[in-house]
């Protein structure tokens, strides 16, 4: 309880729920570090697809990374729509549910829950990388530190963010200066000709030999299209804006897409320009950086910027997978209590699930971006391809001004995601994209099996006009004692405490002992009756049992009240010293209809 | 529970607890089957010490078992007139306790706790090693094979076993007259001349070069002494023979020992007149039965005997570690339970620590017989040796007829135990036996931390003469509830079914809701209050804390009785989705003294 409190903070009040509204400054900051933090491994993901196959195939990196630039754009339009549509907030599984119905919406939610892990993995594994390549002693200690990145924002996030915007301001637009600064360093030294593509000879001699398989670079493309994980964050978040709220969270969105198409596009061509080849202990954005700046102050500014920026995009996820579970609560999709807010005024099972399923996954992949990618764009892809044919279904039945224009956005928007999912899904299959694939059915079962349950409940408890009020019933209460001691007088002062009919019970199975608990029930038993029960199994339980059967046929209208005295020893071992016979005897009664278990604890303190 | 019943069967009474008279022949079958057993590793780990330091030392393994023979007949003269002084039955910590006092008795018994679990996991071992040697196939699974046997063993005596001790006769028996026809074709092949020493010329030579060291051949000797585990065995039983008990269980004794004396010293001579040496893969006596029968029947008859009679050995084991916690328990040095006699009139959980204990050994030290000798014998001899010296001091003061004569005997045993105990502990310490030599003290220390709980437990509920029965108190009856439904009026149902002051609590988080279940309340409430309780911070469980500790400030001597109405589902994984607030609820109050806890249950049907 104490750790607790030092490591999450004291309770909050309901009233101290505050809105902050954030300037579109501020806002960029807070939701575009998802986004935005892609660009530290969406190249290289394109690259380590390529470079494979053939190194002369490194050159297609360029016309890939402006289709998903292309796609980019797309999406902007299309989710700029959302935002007026959805001034309150329109994640997919609203959106998709609303216009679409119900298992559009849940596979949607399905989508984005698998989504919301696997951000937190892979932009914790992409920052740990980020580390571990300006400083290679850390690399093979990665899974231990990605598991502790992960307990550090779990507990910031259990204590609640209510800190403001400013503290995600300073690392995001760190980034943005570093890479900006990456990028026009790599212009100058192109323009004043200290740079040029290196593409060995011999290479270029290879390429012409080779057939460029079109599946080879549909992948590449589907790697690339993790560059656009996130874009849509600014949708969810609408009401966090100053007035006129819809147009300001719009305007930040496409500030937000031009900043993350540049970065995208000119680490892309740097790479290229600077024939970098993945390595497994250096990320790409690290050899171009070491390239440009050497291994000075700039160098690590761009490496700890980046890092720092992946850990607030694993940070966002956060926020966003215990409002979508909380929101499947309240529709009873998930168990209730991930609807209840935590003291601290934050979601805290959602919180602590997602903290968990991402250190796993970051255990069993080794904290490796590169194994979680193809795992990863399915579930953004389906949310995005949900949401737009969401609005495509909506602008058909609403109509209102301009609504043909804008189905045409949204249309587009639907087809072009639609193509890029069916793209990921089929060239990433076998490399993991499966393992989504087959969960995304199972988690929508889970939503309606819990779902169908909790009804199932409200239709067992609910009263309705066919029951009258219960009608007063008697309740005998028994006290099962092993011997006459101070635990056993406590029970028995507790029992008749209030009035009625009570009954020691004592079983018989040592006439000696039996004997003296008589005797010593004459002096302390309180005027309770001491019923002793014959035992020729010498099973305690077996006789209680028969004696409550008895009770129970004779008076088939009386509740039994079973008290039972029990040792609470101070130490939790002890417990394996005492109750045996307690916990058995509960465990045979807890399927009894009419008995009704009390414990009467009695504290030792040594 | 039905699973239970079919595997353990049905539960017994205690008049069936009869005890059966076994004749000399039976008793022999089914006491010796540990000590017998021995002889399957004991000749094998007496060479896997001599060989690999040079095959030249080979013939020293006769001299050896010459020894060790020796030690037999002093342990069987020993032990006679221990079944003389307890016909009852005078196990080590018996003996050791009642003569030496308690220190000495409970190092018995910790050196005996040892032993049980090791003679269970040294006899699989080995039981699986006689199965692997005529099936190689089998070898890489021997761990899996035996886990199976001690899950089979388990399980047998779980249900008790009653069935008389003509099924230990049969492979008890078959295994003698096995390796007395392996004895007698060696000697018959020896005098025909087919057989002669076979060790090398190039052997002999290289052995006049070396020197050999004594501290080897006392590990090879510590070895051997393996072969005397279980020898004490008849001394446990002596009440199950047919009177004369004493005389009888002393004459089984002493054809147990010539029995044992014979195969021991048998199986070395031929080792070593085949010229044996220990294979990982095949045991010696394999080797000797293959080389002398060939791969016909007899050879498969004494592989397969082996391993029965080992089996045999470990089931063994199986009752005597029960017996002896129940030992323990009865004089509070083990959980109280340890005494408790399961419904099929067994111990079951000894038997099921037993089992749980050797299991781990058998999977930690991969089935390996060799690996796991070396913490076996200290332990035993420990306990001979404490015996022995427990009968000296029980002759210098109880005296009687013959007592000189008598404790010379004994104190020949106490002396030459005590010796071999000190040569085990010294030359196999480094190879295990320290293992045994730490775990003694804290398996000691953990019976007196057991035996001073109980003490202190047995002061503070004690009843004294200072304590007066207690005065009569009030008891106010709380009914958290979260709004009106079935479970919650049977909860109310229940409460008022005895008369006294009854609230039901709400805790205000939602006023609509609030409102809606005062309304209902006044329909279905049969009368009872309902008391609202403000929440500031919209934490239930800190509103309801708060109101009892009102409750019991105002009311420092009353009861209160908090009744949860719990929803009780139809399956176990559904419990997820109910009572989070119970179960919190139940955690808060558990340490408040005169709060006192009853759940309804409402019983879900889907």
């Amino acid at each position: 309880m104490l750790l607790k409190r030092f490591l999450v903070g004291n309770p909050l009040k309901t009233a101290q729920a505050v809105h902050q509204r954030l300037s579109k400054r501020l806002a960029l900051a807070v939701f575009s570090s998802d986004a935005l933090s892609s660009v530290a491994y969406a190249t290289e993901e394109i690259l380590l697809v390529l470079v494979p196959a053939s190194l002369a195939l490194a050159h297609f990196s360029i016309p890939i990374s402006l289709m998903i630039v292309l796609l980019l754009t797309i999406l902007t339009l299309s989710y700029s729509q959302i935002i007026f549509e959805y001034p309150e907030g329109g994640g997919a599984y609203i959106v998709s549910k609303s216009n679409l119905g119900e298992w559009p919406g849940l596979t949607a939610a399905a989508a984005l829950m698998i989504d919301y892990v696997l951000t937190v993995a892979v932009s914790v594994a992409a920052g740990i990388a980020a580390i571990t390549s300006a400083i290679p002693i850390l690399f093979p200690h990665r899974t231990l530190l990605g598991v502790l990145a992960i307990v550090i924002v779990l507990l910031v996030n259990l204590r609640g963010v209510r800190e403001s915007g400013k503290v995600f301001a300073v690392p995001t637009y760190m980034f943005i200066g570093a890479l900006l600064l990456l990028l026009g360093a790599g212009a100058y030294h192109f323009m004043v000709g200290r740079m040029s593509p290196v593409t060995p000879q011999s290479v270029i001699t290879q390429a012409g030999a080779q057939s460029v398989s079109l599946f080879l670079l549909l992948r590449a493309f589907s790697s690339g299209c993790t560059a656009l994980t996130g874009v849509e964050v600014i949708s969810n978040g609408v009401t966090a804006f100053r007035p006129p709220e819809s147009k300001n969270a719009a305007l930040t969105m496409a500030g937000m897409a031009l900043i993350l198409g540049t970065l995208f596009l000119g680490i892309s061509t740097m790479a290229y320009y600077l024939g970098v080849i993945p390595k497994a202990d250096e990320t790409v954005v690290s050899q171009i950086a070491r390239a440009t700046f050497g291994e000075g102050f700039l160098y690590y500014l761009v490496q700890g910027s980046t890092m720092l920026i992946l850990i607030l995009a694993a940070n966002s996820a956060f926020a966003g997978f215990p409002r979508l579970a909380s929101l499947l609560a309240r529709d009873s999709f998930m168990p209730h209590q991930m609807a209840m807010m935590g003291d601290r005024l934050v979601f805290s099972n959602g919180i602590i699930i997602l903290g968990a399923s991402s250190g796993f996954l970051i255990v069993l992949f080794e904290s490796d971006t590169h194994a979680l990618i193809p795992l990863y764009a399915v579930g953004v892809f389906l949310s995005f391809t949900l949401s737009q044919a969401g609005m495509v279904k909506r602008w058909l039945i609403k109509r209102g001004p301009h609504w043909r224009e804008k189905l045409v956005v949204n249309g587009i928007g639907a087809v072009t995601t639609a193509i890029a999912t069916t793209i990921i899904a089929s060239t990433k299959f076998m490399h993991g994209a499966w393992i989504v694939i087959v969960l995304i059915p199972l988690i929508i079962m889970m939503f309606r099996g819990i779902r169908s349950h909790y009804k199932a409940v409200t239709e067992q408890v609910s009263l309705s006009r066919g029951h009258r009020p219960p009608i007063p019933r008697r309740n005998i209460v028994l006290i099962p004692i092993g011997g006459v001691n101070r635990a056993v007088i406590r029970a028995v002062d507790y029992a008749r405490s209030r009035p009625g009919e009570i009954r020691a019970v004592l079983v018989d199975t040592d006439s000696e002992e039996t004997a003296k608990a008589e005797m010593q029930w004459a002096q302390w038993g309180c005027g309770v009756n001491l019923i002793v029960l014959p035992s020729p199994y010498r099973s305690i339980l077996g006789s209680l049992l028969d004696y409550i059967e008895e009770i129970l046929d004779k008076e088939p209208e009386s509740w039994i009240t079973v008290v039972i005295p029990e040792i609470l020893p101070a130490r939790w071992w002890q417990n394996i010293l005492h109750n045996q016979r307690a916990l058995m005897l509960k465990a045979a009664l807890l399927f009894k209809d009419r008995v009704v278990l009390t414990d009467v604890p009695f504290h030792l303190t040594r």
